[in-house]
């Protein structure tokens, strides 16, 4: 039944092949009135390109954004947002080598075992670029969170074994791989070079950090904030394990010291001390930052040699040469923003029906409206 | 919007609050003609049943499931296949003191932000009792796997540090601890008895293994194999993390450890040397087992004196007497195997689409049916 | 993929065959703090019981509703509410003869055709036992829908060729063939009994009017209101045509005669003058009453002898004997009453993420909860 | 929550504003391996175009598909086909006097009323270029559906009350306005001329014919074949009725002449002596063509003077000039066949697991199957 969409409330519908004619988004459920432009998606597809610095590779993909539908004037329709961007750089003979060889690591042999027949060009469907529809759908998405006080930040933890240890978001945005501690960054850009020299990769972990959730968000039972959230990273290509706050640290706390204890705040507002949980607590937001990490595995794509078999089931070697990062860690920054920001858009809105006293007041605000006001 | 139901071709729909009348399950998109009894159900209902060694808590809880619909003579109807467990042991009264008073680590606090009104016996809607109707559900879909030869096995592989170092299936089913490796078992006992003795609780990790899934399971993009999986199993309470084979190790590792190489096997059948992916590739399996890890954190219900505030944002202390377990992931075990085979069975039925072939050869098979053979 | 789930924001699953244990409903999506008690249930299962006049069968259906779950201190918790009715007047030996036998007009054939085994006790799932499942979720929803000032009303228009003329609401309540004209209804009794006596059966219209819809609910373009109230009303067995106001008399209309003219009502409150829409414009709400009529077909259980087959495909002649009603239209009325209140409160719903204000004014609120407010 | 997508396993989103950059539809869930070309699609387009004959308008609309996902080699991938056609007819600012003014029997009012904003540009969303995107989804699931043998056919079986005799599908192709019935084709187009030069508009009656279609397709419950055909057809801007086989005829009928009779035809098949239930019943096909059709107003938009209101709720009157059919019925054919070939493929998947042995066979034939074959 495809899988191409994401999304209860607002619904993410991605398409493209990395050398087809396009890869786009097409988002449904984003209200009326929302200020929005060209800009505002092309800054987020920005930071996902490739070619900026020595860790990721020198492709000239420029990624200009369209928007086919759902904005007029410079404000939202309540219509579906189509969101195109053209593959203009694609070598596609470059891969004519690959296209009977299954290469480890990559999504090459699970194609063809599923629909016996692929687009071996780049990856196809499982290239990076598919991610360029996410971002799309995330930039849109982060916009109404914006207005709302609510802010996504993803950044990298760590590079291999080397972890940031500060967290200056403001850092983070600066910095050639996206982490929030300069110092720590540096030794990093060390250690990829060092491994690309050998023809080898490197994978790091993703966190992710979102302020302003008041609480309450997320759904009982199966569609908790955190199990939303795991999908939403999970499903992106490269990403191996989730957790939310202590995650599997968590294992190895008693809950005396894994609870969060409560206290009464300013104005009695209810608080936790502590943040062991990363803002969730059965499902929902608590009120504190929400925090959560991703997994990220090492490029598939090296150039050391890799034994492998083709399409024929005969054994044979491949080394991956190319225009290949030894890291996409820094790259999947904006991808996982870009999904934490649909997945929590959609949960706050499944939130507005939770209480008898949301619907009414809507309703009663409905029915005094004068059309003569709209 | 809800959040009790679970699936897309398989819909799992479960209800109930732990001191209400029932807790259950309705499960629509089963096919029809699966023999199915009530001590299919029953024999996974009573793996999860505490009360039966000393690190569960004494509660009589028969928890006898009822078949309210779905099943004829023996078999499936093709119908919703409604379960329910009554609930009878409720000692209500106990939980009086708790009514106003926010536990630490547990959704008191988020079920009344987000509902203005909970239900405080118990815990509710969030209590564990919640996890029967996965259980329940989970059961069904097992024994449709069963039948196509693919065989979902969860276990303990750690108890806070202690880790089982042997993986013996069979050992697991029969461990107090349904842990692979008795001997480790035995260890990870006397640890929990020792952290209960002060008052407090410990976490640990269940494994997942799946054997028999043919390559191609699993969908493209968003709803690959390990993204489902994931938000299935984030969404039982206490899990925190969720990782696919080597996992978060896979950071540390470089993309010449990780990837896993092809090779000719027998028939020319494509196999694979070693399984770091964990069984899929670009969100499909790829023929080897398939092995996932939940991280569970720590119960939070301990007798050690805790923090809090209560319902009018007073600052307060609370001391969790009464039944609780210091561990709850034994209990996990069988509701991560639940959620995992409700996810397998749902997208084995999505694969089913996934290419011409198989639906002109469906088409054609059925119209050449006689009626008169059906 | 089973077919027993309805509804996006509120979902409604429905379970149960004729001669099982029980047939019910689990509704997941209501919001919490709702008023709700057995009563409110009853009185709509109520309205559908047969047995009441000489228009319907003698059969002794209690059918009292047990609430299993989602209810507290007579409010609603937010969680799923599970609603069942025991099963308790099956003569399931009187189908006997019909086991093998294709009942002309029922789905006893293609149930086989589909799923190669069927319950042939009372028509197993096919039965109209399956639309109490319906209208206990519908009375949940009607509630909601009370508090927000939104009035559903289904009656009986016509049996056969005698069509209601005046359109008295409370005259339906009252009248023993749910019409709102008891004068017609007289001449329609007798018409039904007429029609009994030859062993035959006769169909009639259903027309349901919803006032207080404030307009702008129904999405935009598959999710149109007009549309997803068709299919609720169109998976009712039996129903077998459906149309909004003027409907198919709008074929030999002219555009002049059809189009509603807009006016300036009281306080510049935009109104139409005339209602041929049936209330909505674009699938979305006008503000006018909603009016829709389904076309409900005759009874396929008569005593006149009819021919047909067997399940080996052997030709023979079957007369239905036993509790059958001639007219099943007055059954249907709070069927369609049901699944109309289930589809505005979904897209109601649905509604209140249509615009960015909307959300920006929730969150705001949300926000400045204090939680020891809640 | 948006409304623009349509589907369970074949998700369908369409997308664009009549005068935005452009229309298009994205559709999730096509089986790998089809043959499919730009030809496929655009055939099916120009049978929606307007400007062939006197009945319609003399817009230049090119309507060229652009193909922008999912297919390589001529064949489908399995993945997400994105489709495009660029609006390039626009003359925006002959609608810039309808700017603030609401025309009856438009959208106008309950767009702003929902969305408090539109784009008023020749209908925005609302406009007959929505049905761009619905055709060349259908054109791909038409082209499935043929493969498998099932041939969906739709026709204009009335023109206000000039109502075709005959069924002729081959006439019905090349007629102008799709009539299966020449002759009275001919008085139809006098009628519609005669109406035009009134400035007045007509309505009429779309009928669809499905053939090959085998037994058992459809769900119970809510997911009906006739229910989801339903929500399918009544979607489409302009329909206000919908009916399968007698319809609201069947009101008038007794079960003795609406039940259709079984009989063992050729090599004991059970077949129906009549076809009454317009091939479904319980909401099943039963193995005979189905038969549905769907009533079409007549065109909202009037060069007679019409009263109505402005946005600031002022009386006023409004004359519409320029290109508007005097009936849309004609070009409504295709878009009706399109919905049908959507709804259809979706439930015939959902078929494929609805017994135990059909998910068996499946999963048999895909672990035997050697990879170096696929």
């Amino acid at each position: 039944m495809g899988g191409s969409v994401f999304g209860k409330n607002i619904k993410v519908m991605t398409f493209g092949e990395s050398h087809g004619a396009a890869v786009g988004a097409v988002v449904d459920g984003i209200p009326s009135g929302l200020s929005l432009c060209r800009d505002d998606i092309q800054e987020m597809l920005d930071r996902r390109r490739p070619g900026k610095n020595d860790f990721s590779t020198k492709r000239n993909e420029t990624d200009e954004v369209e928007i086919l539908s759902g904005v007029f004037e410079g404000k939202t329709l309540g219509t579906p947002i189509a969101m195109m961007v053209k593959n203009n750089d694609a070598h596609s003979s470059d891969y004519d080598a690959l296209k009977d060889i299954y290469r480890p690591g990559h999504a090459d042999f699970t194609f063809d075992a599923k629909y016996a027949f692929r687009d071996h060009r780049g990856g196809g469907r499982s290239s990076g670029r598919e991610t360029i529809g996410r971002v799309m759908a995330g930039a849109v998405c982060k916009k109404v969170l914006k207005e709302a006080g609510i802010k996504v930040s993803a950044y990298t933890r760590a590079i291999g074994p080397i972890t940031a240890i500060e967290t200056d978001l403001s850092e983070a945005l600066s910095d050639p791989l996206f982490m929030p501690d300069h110092v720590v960054s540096e030794r990093a850009a060390e250690y990829i070079l060092k491994v690309k020299e050998r023809g080898d990769s490197v994978g790091g972990i993703v966190e992710c950090r979102i302020d302003g959730l008041f609480p309450g968000i997320g759904e009982t039972v199966f569609d908790k904030l955190d199990a939303v959230l795991s999908k939403a990273v999970m499903s992106i290509g490269a990403v191996k394990g989730f957790e939310m706050g202590e995650g599997f640290n968590s294992v190895n706390l008693h809950g005396s010291e894994d609870n969060d204890p409560f206290f009464a705040g300013e104005n009695q507002r209810i608080e936790k001390k502590t943040n062991h949980s990363g803002g969730t607590l059965g499902g929902m937001s608590d009120g504190a930052p929400l925090i959560f990490r991703a997994a990220i595995k090492p490029t598939p794509s090296i150039s050391i040699q890799q034994e492998t078999v083709n399409k024929n089931g005969e054994n044979t070697v491949i080394s991956i040469k190319g225009r290949h990062d030894p890291v996409i860690v820094p790259r999947a920054v904006v991808v996982v923003e870009s999904m934490a920001a649909i997945t929590v858009l959609d949960l706050l809105i499944s939130d507005m029906s939770s209480r008898i006293d949301h619907i009414l007041a809507f309703s009663e605000k409905r029915k005094n409206e004068l059309q003569t006001d709209s």
